[in-house]
Parts: structure tokens; sequence; C-alpha cells
């Protein structure tokens, strides 16, 4: 007898045979006696042909006209989806973003979650109705459609689960679950029954596509049990929870990686105060965002070196920038390289245990890997290596920390 | 310097290449110094598409989901034209039926307008902006998205026209205005630069299929005087205004004529009060639609012959109806035509002027055609021929009445 939001994602309802499963597995849960409330996205296929249209027309549309035209699509898939249930018999009832009154920031297309209304809903559930809502938009006070931006409907189911203090928010996905590392690059990659919100925050933000970074940080805040499960397979998926609720309390849950680094290394600058923040600054105004930063202490003389990482896409961009400002801030060299690669353990015992670090650092070295970098947090260390070390590092790792 | 509501069908802005130029129209017009309101339809085909979606879940979807599902078409649009406008370098901002709040009653798919709310709509105007409204849509009180039946738009633009005092209601569409009868039947048809509220009521009641019915009654409530115009060809089309406006007096204004009809006789009819009734109501409930009803006086006796006429879609149905309550009501033979059309004569002049029905009467006998029914309004004079007769009958009268 708990109230669930249920999350199905744009693959999970990518044509009509898909959402009349997805009744099925809604009513399913309803007839055990839960209140369901479901958050769905635009059927797969459909946000991409709409933007299409846009483009015919303009490169450049204004935010708020987007924001009109892509918030169609998620309004089809409510209707499609009450359909199907009310035609198994099911009382349903769909809402826009607007309807609810999911209200947002007016940042257009980026919009942020500011509050939501939730008497309609109770009344429905109490009513015994399932109650259907457009993920991944919203309204804005004065009446504006607004969108969450791309993958904001996870963020929608959890928003919503905070407001109605749902018992649990269950994002259906094309995944089982969240994994130790990626089964793609190690097969006997274990699916985890539990782990903590610090530990997917840090999982998710390193590269691991299971869960958008915001829904994370918004079920953490509100304490929001968090569920991933598969829309195609059954399972019990994996359950994100305060770390206090985490049942598994393993050393290391996880091995996250990410291949689109690149890093850029300054070589002699000047070892005087606000020279990394000026430098940080130009690449901040060009809209790049920097990762990692590394500063050696400046030991012998008046210069040091500084490496940040920033995305591949923009490491073209950013090695221009720094270029030409190099000669202005008398920096003697600027190198840098694309094939590099994120490695990063995460776990949350890691807290109360020494020697992870210098157990990763001895596992690469064993293998011969060159670490680049190393950065660390409270539950995660990372290091950069070189592109061809990827699958050799990730693997050693998984073996050393017995993930399997 | 007016305020001017343009309303552009699905044929109109059946492409992003349509939609351009539309834009294209309304900002010739802006740029005369007019305040410009445009309600667009869904883009050709779209609203098909929508349906068989639903179609693909079920055969019967509830009110509420369907308005939702297809409600989505007109917002498709209004956002495609905002663009293209403000990639023009024009502002403009869009409105669903929900965000102007265009209120309706609940009866979704068929809702009537009750209110529209203008603040919004003036102060964009009065910003320079071009306001684009998604047509045949509304919202309940209550929040609920209803639309307005097929076709619908036009009852937008004209509500809003109404709203907003404007000064004209344009509707673009795929002919360029009103003929004194169709032009496939008559070549030297002519087109009507003007004619009052009460003959195109007539005419579009009659089968002319360039405006909706209701959109035409809505403007002769308010006062809207209403251009029909070609979103493809150039030219002033027909001007409807109230009868004191009307430039052109003519005698008659058109020859209205339709196919689809299909007459019901019952012969031996028990002349008692409330047989009519009774056979009528049963009709009425079946959801069939009766368009003109003849009895003739009983003169010898006590029984009647009673006739009437409904679209030939619902022939067989209506004949079943009357067939098995025949025996009950003790009538004694019932017999139907499905083979007739309708051909009516339309024009205000028809007040003042006598002799008209006569002329028309004689203009058929003339051509040896022989008429089943007659009914007569103040404006109007239809008969019922069969079907054979319908081009040599229309050309007949055309000429008859000068009308070319």
């Amino acid at each position: 007898m708990a109230l669930i939001v249920q999350k199905y994602g744009g693959t999970s309802v990518g044509s009509t045979a898909r959402i009349q499963a997805v009744a099925d597995k809604i009513i399913r849960d309803k007839t055990q006696g839960h209140s369901m409330v479901v958050v769905v996205s635009a059927m797969s296929g459909e946000t991409n042909r709409l933007i299409d249209l846009a483009k015919a027309i303009t490169d450049s549309p204004s935010d708020r006209e987007y924001d009109v035209l892509v918030s169609t699509g998620e309004q089809v898939t409510i209707s499609l989806l009450c359909m199907a249930l009310e035609t198994k018999g099911h009382a349903a009832r769909s809402y826009t973003g607007g309807q609810v009154r999911i209200l947002t920031d007016d940042a257009h297309s980026k919009a942020r979650i500011e509050k939501i209304e939730d008497e309609k809903i109770h009344a429905d559930l109490a009513a015994g109705r399932v109650v259907v809502v457009a993920g991944f938009q919203g309204i804005t006070e004065q009446g504006h459609i607004t969108t969450l931006g791309r993958g904001g409907s996870d963020t929608t189911a959890v928003a919503l689960a905070a407001a109605l203090k749902a018992d649990e928010c269950q994002i259906y996905t094309d995944v089982d679950g969240v994994y130790t590392t990626d089964p793609r690059v190690v097969s006997n990659a274990r699916r985890l029954d539990s782990l903590s919100f610090e530990e997917m925050l840090e999982m998710a933000s390193l590269g691991s596509k299971v869960l958008q970074i915001r829904s994370v940080e918004f079920a953490s805040k509100y304490n929001v049990p968090l569920r991933v499960l598969s829309s195609f397979t059954e399972g019990g998926g994996t359950l994100i929870v305060s770390e206090d609720k985490v049942m598994e309390k393993a050393l290391i849950s996880g091995i996250a990686f990410s291949r689109d680094e690149a890093q850029l290394t300054l070589q002699g600058v000047p070892d005087r105060p606000g020279l990394a923040y000026h430098i940080l600054d130009l690449i901040a105004k060009a809209n790049i965002e920097v990762d990692m930063i590394v500063q050696n202490t400046s030991v012998a003389g008046d210069t040091t070196d500084f490496t940040f990482t920033v995305h591949r896409n923009d490491y073209k961009k950013a090695f221009t920038i720094v270029e030409q400002a190099a000669h202005t801030l008398g920096i003697a060299k600027v190198s840098g390289d694309n094939k590099i690669v994120k490695v990063s353990i995460v776990g949350i015992g890691m807290r109360s245990h020494a020697g992870i670090a210098s157990k990763m650092f001895k596992t690469l070295s064993d293998e011969g890997i060159n670490i680049r970098m190393i950065s660390t947090s409270e539950i995660k260390v990372s290091v950069v290596l070189s592109e061809k070390y990827l699958e050799l590092a990730v693997r050693a790792l998984h073996d050393a920390f017995d993930l399997a």
C-alpha cells in the first residue's frame, strides 16, 4: 500500500505496443494496492522529429517557442498511456507540466523546478485513478511553457516523488540497474542491489549514463528512495538510498570511467597569485567546462606547472585560448593530449578505510600503466591515463577490488 | 491601423515552407501598421497521424484524453510560425488555448467557448508582438484541455475577434472567396465581393464548405466582419457582414446544393397529434439529423403523408427505425430514395421581392425537372430533386437569375 512514482523513458514508450506493455506493468503494481503516479517521456524519435521541423525554419529558434514545440512530445505520450490504461479497465488522468502546475524558473530549455502543486494529483489518487504526468516540462508563474532540458523526465519523477512524499521513485530504463562497471568492458561486472546517493552521483558524473545527475541530486536532497529498473526484463533493479540505509556496505561500489577527456598542460607558469584564476576564467567565458585541475607546488624557483582536463570536443578551442594567453602571461610552454581517459573507483567505504588509493596505484603499476594525474574526493579516487590502457585498467581494478 | 485576426487552416500551414509563406503574409499586413492576431490549425495530416496513434491503442478513447492528444497538433504549428516570424525579425508570441485561457464548457471534442481572457493578448499587441493562437482548443474552468471539434479553428478566430473587438476576422483557406455557386458545376460562377451573415449561413448549411457554420453564427452574433481569402492567390476575397453593410444588394446571392441527401416517406399516417413528434424523436435518439420535413394537410379522411430528409449516410439506419415503428403506429407504408439532391437559391433580396420562388419553379419546369419537395425560409427556397438533374438545375437557375 505504497505511493509509487514511476518514470518510463522514450524507448520504453517508443511505440503504441510498448505503451500497452507499460500500461500492463502499471496495472500489475496498482492491483497490488499501490497508488500510482507515472511520468513519461516523448516516444523515442518524436523529439528529434520536432527539432527537425524547427531546423527547417531556423537554426536558432527562440527558447520560448522551442519549449512550446518540444513539450508536445510528452503530451502525446500521456494521452496515449491513459487511453491504454482506460481501455484495460483502469481509471487514469493525464497532466501536462502546466496542468499539474510544475512551476519552474524562466530559464527556457534548462528550467529548474521551483514548486509542484499536489492537490489535483492527491485528489485523483484518492479517487483511485492512475495519474500520468508529462516529464521534462513545467510552466512559469507567468504561464509560459518551459522544459527542463533533455533527459529531464527523471528530474520530474524525482521532484514529484518528493512533493507527494512518495515511498519510492522507480526509473524504468533500458538497463536493469547500476553495475560495478560497464559490462561491455568487464564481462563479469555485477549489478548492485543498492548504493548510496553520494556514490551514484560520483558514478553519474563520471560517465555512467543510467541516471541524470540532477535527478540524483534531487533525490538525495529530499531523501527519495530511487530505484533503477529495466522496462524490458524482470528484476528488482538497483535501489539508491541515503547512506545509512544501504544494505551492502562494500569498500568500493564500482569503477566508473570516461573516454571523452583531453588534457592541457601549461609549463613554466610564473608562480604568482591569480594566474590560475585568470586562465580558467578565459576557458569558462568560452563556455568550456573544466573537470580536473592539478597544480604542483612550486618547489624550486618562481615557476610551476599547471594541468587541467576538458571534454575532448572542447580540446582544440581550449588549446587555442590558452596558447593565445600564454605569451601575455609569460607562460613558457603549452602542451596537450586528447587521447586520455579518466578511471575512478567509487565507494563510501573509502571514508573509513585507508590504503584504498595506494591499492589502486599499485594495481595499475603492476600492469605497467603510467598515471598522468590524480584527483581524490571523500568517496572517489580518479586517475588520468593514456587511452590505450582503459580496458586493461578497468579490468585489473575490478579484479583487485573483488567486484565480480 | 486596424486590429486584424487572421486564421490559416491546415493546408495553408501544411509544411515548414508554407509556414514561412504565412509568416510573410502576416509581416506584410503588420508592416502596414495593423495589429495582428493569428489563429492556426494543425499542419495538414498531423491530426490524422495523432488519431491513428490513438486507434492503435483503442477504438474508443476517452474524450478527455483524445483532446489532450489532438490538441498537440496546433501547438506544434503555433511554435513553428512564431519561430518563422522571429527569424524574419518580428517579435511574436504563441499561445495554446489554455494559455490564452479560452474557457469552454466540458463537452470534450465538441466544446463551446464561454469566455476568452484578453489581457495577455492586448499586452503583447501593445508591445508590438504578433500573437499566434492555437485554434480548435480551449480549457475548462477546472483546467482540462478541450477541443471544439474538427474545423473549429474558424470558431476560435471569430471568437477571438469578437473578444478583442477586432476590425476584421480574415479566414485564409484554399478557395479565394464565396461563389454564386460551385465553379466546378457552373464554369461562369462569380466570386461575391460581399454577402450578409444570413446568406452565408444558408449557403454554409446547404453544403458550401468554405466556412464552418458555427463560426458564421458567432460572427453574426457579435457582428464581426468576416473575410474569406485564399492562402495561395492574391485578391480581396469575400467580405461577410451584417445585412445593412452589404454593398451589393442582389436579389439572389447564390445557389447552393447538397448531394448527400436521402428521403423517407411515410404514407397513410394516422392524422393525430404527436405522431410526427414520436417518429422524429426515434430518429433523433439514434443521433440522426433530420433536415427538411414536409407534411401535407390532411384533406380527405384521417390519414396524411409525411416526408423527411436525412444525410445519405444515415439512410439505411433511419429506414430500419421507421419501418420498425410503422407497424406499432399504424402507418400504412414506408418508402424512400437515397438518390436525391437539394438545390437552394439564397438571397436577402427575396424578402422584398415576390415571385422569386415561382421564377425558380418555372425555370426547373421549363427544363423538364420534377420537384419532389419544397421548403422555404425568409431568404431561401430549397427544392429536392432526383440526383440526375443536379447539374442541369444549378446551371439553369444560375442563368435565370443572372448570377454570372
